[in-house]
């Protein structure tokens, strides 16, 4: 059998719960999962505010792998890199039907047969097991996988979470030009890699914006100057110091990780005439902004929505990470370990930010 | 001696006024107008709502020109026609410094050295003649001028006045896709070119938005599908049935042309996840409108602004007309023409939106 | 049984064979064809020249269907039309992984798992009918569908073949930019449908370089000039001439769509300074053309590839059809229809190249 | 007076001669000149290769100096620094119209009235002194302009000469993915900073061919691994190698920075299907090389042609340099300094490839 915890009831503890162990068909893969991290949007989503989510449900999107049993005919990763039992995994996110109206108009996140593992497929029927927080999970023949470099520290590709591909895909939309100037809203997991991809496709300066104590690990993590919301509270002097930190005229990209509404208009103000807002933290309702029509047309301004990713992206930050993974402080990031039969302790972590990046670690703690 | 009028002061009659008569400087080219539009941005600037434009001044930034005397080594126009006295040009409403920071970051409408014919160069000093409503204008060697094709009538150019390159540049920033589904949020002068450029650029569908009165000519241009935003005043079914229209899942892509900062809301409603919303209408400031930032990121949607345009708007303007001016009810644009000394009277008919395109002739009355 | 035409040996004739008529499983279709047309590469496959193509095999990718049968569950076409057994369908030709490395890589046309209907799947084993040169055809549930528009007839939408979505992906990755001045090389199915394309995206001018019978319907198809091959058949007066057509500089957009390896070099030597070449026709291996790198640098000219299509572009192709097969004279581009079991005839037509479009009408002739 | 070095005849040394210091008119700067780059093309030029070059001529252009006198109104630097006399600046070698066809077309870099600085305008008018082989130069108000930072070096700053600039402009053309695997052929100055702009947009991996003696500095400034042309000499040896490099299946990007006419076929070879091949380095025109269409085509290649800069690139550069010339040895590619009076054999250090980068320092040697 086969321990997981599942989600029936919005701001209930998950239960733990026991399910029987399946065989893999043909194209899947089981495998034992020794890295879940718990992301912001399962917060949400135990929090009752994500309705699209059916119950019962294993929750986990952010997980490694130990391959357990390859189903018929698998002999390799999505990619072509030889896997067996016993090789580490990582999988994308997202299974998209590449056939849908969404697909064939090239808005494929929004792809609607879209299933997102450990947030798509109720528990209650076979083979259960399709989310992270669990000691096994099922990946059926259309999750793409990816084999893991040995020399790639399981804690270190966690401790960015699915932050990372979904910074990859923002940036990928909201394009960073050489030599732009970028200004970072927000600098939780989101903006802290936000930060690093800006750096990443030739960004000359990066300004991070956030509260003091979190700024300490911004500027770590490669920001050029950072701007502390409150010691300048005043908004107006807080957009005229920025602009002045990118050389008079604002910023050529501002890429808002906050999830607050506020920040949507100050990053109207700040950027430069002809630049680009990208909104990416807004994952949950908190009403409108107001933004003037007029700013947006005569200081030619494009602000660009993007959400989620699709598996190119999730391939994109395995190779990055694999090569990177040292360049940066990711190691830090991971600032607490539960075994499974803590997670309800775990989310608590994540709830009151206490933490950085929380992982659940069913089969035993992982080493940095 | 030549008349001109002059812009004084804000909400007061222009007043007509002579200026001697220049001698062009190598390089630069003096014309007689023939043909000068009155654009909604010389109302606003004659209301005192565009506060840049110095005054005195000769607005006038719409115009076509007879060549009455060539400066010294002038022997063609900017891309290369050979031109001589009597030939009929029209030039480039901007002049690029191309070498400010603007210019340097790909932004050349907000160069910060541009100079707007009609609209940036006082008056009081010479060669004065800087502005269209006039009946000689004094054309400067940086200015961009294309020699016009003898098949094309002078009030076919004239009849989409500047909006035309203004929407080119426009159509460039949001990009419309082959077989995209395009939204026109009201259909003045700058919608209904925004109908023709959807569909030269391979829009399979476009629906036009506006009240009756207007929606007629709308389906004349080019529209598919009109909906009365009177008869639909419900703001929800109006959605609703735009959606419908373009197929369920909402357009590609909304132009919103309106200048009302009410449109930009609904055109979030109505656009497809994914869907781009170009902001083209805000040139004057009617405070801002609720946008929520939670629909940007989830539903994946990019708000594109787009300012004026750069003198190859103007080139590709010209060049398409001088192709396809009789593919489009274009002469059916110019509603009025007026003689200098009645420009006055012209204002007021543009003012009061009794009329769709209102020329100046100071050469005497054009036929189409 | 089911009656299909199956291809075993190069260069002998198909042979007429039956096959059990198979149960749709699960989300599958199975379709009477109305309507298959011979392409090219079908020409090409019998020759022997196309190694990949396994065989036995049934070929045929350009058809159109009747549903004779739904599997369990289908109750849409891909796209979310609602489809019953009698509706008209057409489908994509290939059915593309999304997860290997050229899926990752975004160049999916070279999907190293891509099923191509009518080109890689032999036809020995259950279902068998996996091509159009049959009576039926089986449509596994990973075939992307589309329900045809009661008011788009068969023949045209046969008439352009799988040109059309080749085409268009084709004009998706050279770009056609507004105001373009287009030359496309060679005008059969492909070069006639490049130039409707050009069009569709806003070309000015289109400039068709064919031998004289068939320039006449490039130019009925649309082009705006036509140059023959055989009475400018010295190299270097041609090049001069279609420059000179271009408006002196040459066009900005050259396509080529011969086959014919001394076509490219012809591209460089016309296409304007910072312009691109388009190398869409060279299907199979006609061995080197001298192509000079200092041209390529000092006049920063692009040569794209372009290679078949994703579903997206059977998608486009379908809707632009519905929309506007009767602005063009596609109804005259079916020349020759033929029964089954005339199959072989209708194979040597198209071999001695005596039509323009030639169709298997398995459930008998098509009117237009 | 001012000492400059004449070019006046292909292949004899240039003649050493005294012009009269010249007033700057309003807008114009008079320099020093501190650092005068060799370039590849001065070499060309020199050999009466590049028939386009006017005589007699200074050339040089690539230069820094130091302001000796401010024409009147000049306050700023193009792009709005405070400048005064004693101030270190750079500008850009290209002055672009801005209206003619070409720059209507957006390929400025082959504007049709482009002047540029050493390579343009004769000497035998005043103001003379437009190249940098001279005690002193003359910027004429058109001319870009930058002011330099006092934390960067001269000779940081000219040991990549205009390569820099030229690499920049050519990565934006052939694009650099997040995560691509780039090879660059040739690793010259070119090639040297080719790798940096890889590595700086994201790039994964960079693999430089070239032959032993060179691939030492192609590592350490970031080459990921390196292909030796002479133990790897075998052609189809070396694509095997160089695609297992990259993957297997070859890199996304290869960037021919050689100028030898056997890297374009090569490149075609190793690059993946679906990749992009950018031309960068044929100045010289050496004829043609084989290229199979049919691999165009069928493996969807795109070989793209980039040719010099706009002013743009060069204040990317000068950005770039500021912030990063310690980050990449830089320092070490100044391999030798000479008296402008011995500019005869600086140049036979360059034609004889004895050094990296060789510059004229008039006003005496610089220090690192």
């Amino acid at each position: 059998m086969v321990l997981a915890a599942v989600f029936n009831t919005p701001n209930e503890p998950l239960e733990l719960k026991e399910f029987p162990k399946p065989e893999p068909e043909e194209g899947a893969i089981f495998a034992k999962i020794i890295s879940a991290g718990i992301c912001g949007t399962d917060i949400h989503v135990i929090s009752g505010k994500v309705p699209w989510v059916p119950t019962p449900i294993i929750l986990g999107h952010e997980s490694v792998g130990i391959i357990e049993k390859l189903g018929d005919k698998v002999t390799t990763d999505s990619v072509g890199n030889i896997i067996k039992e016993g090789d580490r995994i990582y999988w994308a996110l997202g299974i998209i039907c590449g056939r849908c109206f969404y697909c064939m108009k090239g808005t494929r996140t929004r792809c609607l047969n879209r299933k997102a593992i450990g947030l798509s497929t109720p528990s209650d029927k076979p083979p259960h097991l399709q989310g992270g927080f669990a000691e096994y999970i099922y990946l059926s023949p259309q999750v793409t996988t990816f084999k893991l470099p040995d020399s790639l520290p399981t804690t270190a590709l966690s401790s960015v979470g699915c932050a990372g591909p979904t910074v990859i895909a923002a940036v990928e939309n909201v394009r960073i030009d050489f030599d732009d100037v970028v200004a970072v809203q927000g600098t939780g997991p989101v903006g802290s890699f936000a930060i690093v991809m800006a750096k990443e496709r030739g960004a000359r300066h990066v300004i991070a914006i956030d509260s003091a104590e979190r700024l300490h690990f911004a500027k770590k993590i490669g920001a050029d100057d950072v701007v502390d919301i409150k010691s300048q509270s005043d908004q107006k002097e807080r957009v005229k110091k920025i602009k002045e930190l990118a050389g008079g005229h604002g910023p050529d990209v501002i890429m808002d990780c906050t999830g607050n509404p506020k920040a949507l208009p100050e990053a109207i103000d700040i950027v430069r005439d002809g630049g680009r807002v990208l909104e990416l933290g807004a994952y949950a309702d908190y009403g409108p902004s107001p933004i003037n029509p007029y700013f947006i047309t005569s200081r030619q301004i494009s602000i660009i929505g993007s959400y989620s990713k699709i598996p190119r992206h999730e391939y994109e930050f395995v190779n990055f990470m694999a090569k990177k993974w040292k360049s940066y402080p990711f190691n830090e990031m991971v600032t607490h370990q539960f075994p499974l039969k803590e997670i309800n302790q775990a989310i608590d972590i994540v709830k009151n930010r206490q933490g950085m990046k929380v992982l659940v670690t069913p089969s035993g703690p992982l080493s940095k």
